[in-house]
């Protein structure tokens, strides 16, 4: 078997893990049997594993493509999000004596299955569009290459990080337009899963959200982290105003009070009062916020506070932020809507075999599923986006030849021979990715930023 | 400070962490500093901490309460689920050197606090609806009482495990009332965050569905897992024949057969073929469903294949698997759907501060963010279920008193003075839930199980 002959058993020292100063993956590989990804996949991946492994399937030579076959409903463009945090976990997809062990009392896997497993570790390629990049139907946005059985159990897990992450950073992205410069933190975490709120903050940082109130994210991603007080502390104090002065104490002049536990009006009064104007910002979680803001605005003009910001906190989504876009508002911060993908929490993607080697490994067979409404196109794709004085005209997806000269190549390899390439890891992957996808976002038509709905940007064009 | 002198400090041996046979959660405490559930936290938890500790209010004796303001619209009632998933994670939440490093180097808190968070050990009480519980809008679901300081940063890791976890399992009791007595297996892994995923199979698994794909879901959470191939599996092999030949002698003629590669037709005839008519099931995966499976249930029947069971995975919701009524269907996977909260990805629970004791601790101060359109009810509740002749007519929410001789108790103790009730936790925890849930829900007027939109189920009476 190719990859059990390739590289060093069970028994010796796991490999080295990728990393990055302070980039650390939030579960991280201490040994093999500790913390494992392995297990985050379908039964169905082993249990085939299993069958081709048998009948001498197992080592054809296969290219796995995960793509979308629309985009959510509307929406003019995606966001591939979760390249880094795919690779990390590649590197800690090991089965361990307690992973076989659970999948033997299961009787999921034979005992040469079970032997097969204890020497995993993915040998083969993977090329993928940068992480950031903007993706159309039909983009082959990853693209894994290697034995059947080596790619195939790969397929949850790839899709799993891709479609949550580039669920959050599709939304987060049309919130940067509608929020036209102004910033924006992401501060869902309460409403999605504790973990999912780690790789969210790091998907809308992504996507050209400012910061996060996070601190995992700030940990393991370093990602800015904000964050001053709820409203439970002012009800704590015996007063809103022995509640503010313990928070300008704690964390000076220069933070964000959070104004309408009470009455608004009378909180900025005292806000202003104590600071002698000084105050940062005036955080607003509630009401009708076009008009609130425009008279918090008013009053703290009138009380001298003409440097003191406003950020509005309440249910935003890319529709409100665009409907306060007249407002007086100078950040916002954005919480459900963005960790949900703004009514669109999964991607849609898919993870598929495009085509395999013949049995004697000298010809590529292209393979694609016929039937009924789920039919797709067979081959190993190259993908570029058309340009023309640099604004983007067509995604260009090859099943044959090579991207033109018009075209920027879309698929960078990541992963060569079982290797991961360590600059897409870690916090220096994720400022890349942020990098990336705001030039990718200029590339686009001017009109693709409207909130509205449409159609894709750009068409897709299969050639 | 209470919980400073209460418990041991760091420097000792961790406390023990109550777990069950199998019942490991998917992150292991190995030792302070590996993994650590402190930082799944906003940051202005420790802003708060930060500021209370310093103006003397960070020992105030404090109760917090999650509910949901609301239902999404259109449910009859919400399933209260997560309580294991976060009495797990409250044994984790430990603060090491690293994350005291970290909210050091980023400025977020001071020396003191960093000391105090190093001995921090939850050491207050906590009482819940039992997990599997139904649940309706100002349902006192969870009530945490600590000091200010150990509760408030508790908000995110209660708020992101019970929103993400009771999301699921309300869509997915909705399903399971659609599905009328059938089997449903969760199979959306692929569709939501990979540790997210996880959780979603226990909470499919809680609210009524029979297995899921997930194979981590199996091992940590004991549920059963199913799955034997997917189109990949097919397209493999140079026939269709042959792959259904090598699960065939991999799995045996019990297994389920994908038979929608390419012409359903001719794979059944096939399928039928090789196991003499003793094949387990057919799955489809495509197609319009109703029409598909009938007519393939009929040409099961007319190759002597009568007790072929046919299983149906197309993308598939409460309203389309209720549509399938009349088809004869053996049983669903649901993927995108269930993991996604059918539309609701989270419950929409907050964790509010309700009552603060005065500062010389004799006295109860009932509190309540009073502005705009998040005004709610403050004082510790008591909460009951009004019963007649075994039906629910009521959620009754006390502000005081006691619950009445006609009504069902429903906060139950789940951690004294900082240690959990092991009965919650594990395997036994999710077994005990799976079967409260079911109970809860029988008591349920008949026309709460309807699918179509409508008010919640009973009245919520806050007295």
């Amino acid at each position: 078997m190719r990859h059990r002959t390739s590289v060093p058993s069970r028994a010796g020292a796991p490999p080295p893990v990728p990393t990055a100063r302070r980039s650390r993956t939030h579960l991280r590989v201490t040994s093999v049997g500790s913390v494992t990804t392995a297990l985050l996949t379908d039964q169905y991946e082993l249990t085939m594993v299993d069958a081709a492994l048998k009948d001498g399937t197992a080592d054809r030579r296969c290219v796995f493509e995960v793509f979308s076959r629309r985009l959510p409903d509307g929406r003019r463009y995606g966001v591939a999000a979760g390249l880094g945090r795919f690779l990390t976990a590649l590197t800690e997809f090991r089965f361990g004596d307690d992973e076989i062990g659970f999948l033997r009392d299961r009787n999921v896997i034979d005992e040469g299955t079970a032997r097969w497993l204890a020497d995993y570790r993915f040998t083969g390629d993977v090329r993928a569009y940068r992480e950031g990049e903007v993706f159309f139907p039909n983009s082959p946005v990853l693209q894994v290459e290697g034995t059947f059985a080596e790619a195939v159990v790969l397929e949850t897990l790839a899709l799993s990080v891709f479609n949550a992450d580039s669920a959050i950073a599709g939304a987060a992205a049309r919130m940067v337009s509608a929020a036209d410069g102004r910033p924006l933190a992401e501060m869902g975490s309460r409403r999605t899963g504790e973990w999912n709120a780690v790789a969210a903050a790091r998907a809308a940082y992504i996507a050209g959200f400012g910061a996060t109130s996070n601190l995992e994210a700030g940990r393991t991603w370093g990602i800015p982290t904000m964050g001053t007080a709820a409203h439970a502390f002012t009800l704590l104090h015996d007063s809103e105003e022995a509640a503010f002065r313990s928070q300008l104490d704690a964390l000076g002049d220069g933070t964000t009070l959070l104004v309408d536990t009470y009455d608004i009006e009378a909180a900025v009064e005292t806000a202003v009062r104590l600071t002698d104007g000084r105050l940062g910002a005036v955080r607003i979680d509630s009401g009708d916020l076009p008009s609130v803001v425009a008279s918090v605005r008013a009053q703290l003009d009138r009380l001298g506070a003409t440097a003191t910001k406003i950020t509005v906190t309440n249910d935003l989504d890319e529709y409100t932020i665009a409907a306060l876009r007249a407002a007086p508002v100078d950040s916002y911060g954005v919480g459900t809507s963005v960790v949900s993908g703004s009514g669109h929490p999964a991607a849609g993607m898919v993870f598929k075999l495009v085509a395999h080697q013949t049995p004697s490994g000298d010809e590529w067979v292209p393979v694609a599923k016929k039937s009924a409404d789920k039919a797709s196109t067979g081959g190993r794709k190259e993908a570029g986006r058309r340009l023309r004085n640099g604004i983007a005209t067509a995604e260009v997806v090859l099943t044959s030849g090579r991207v033109g000269p018009d075209e920027r190549p879309l698929l960078v390899p990541v992963v060569e021979h079982g290797e991961v390439d360590p600059a897409f890891l870690g916090v220096a992957g994720v400022e890349a990715a942020r990098a990336h996808h705001e030039r990718a976002k200029a590339e686009l038509p001017a009109d693709a930023s409207r909130i509205g709905r449409g159609d894709p940007a750009i068409p897709t064009l299969v050639i």
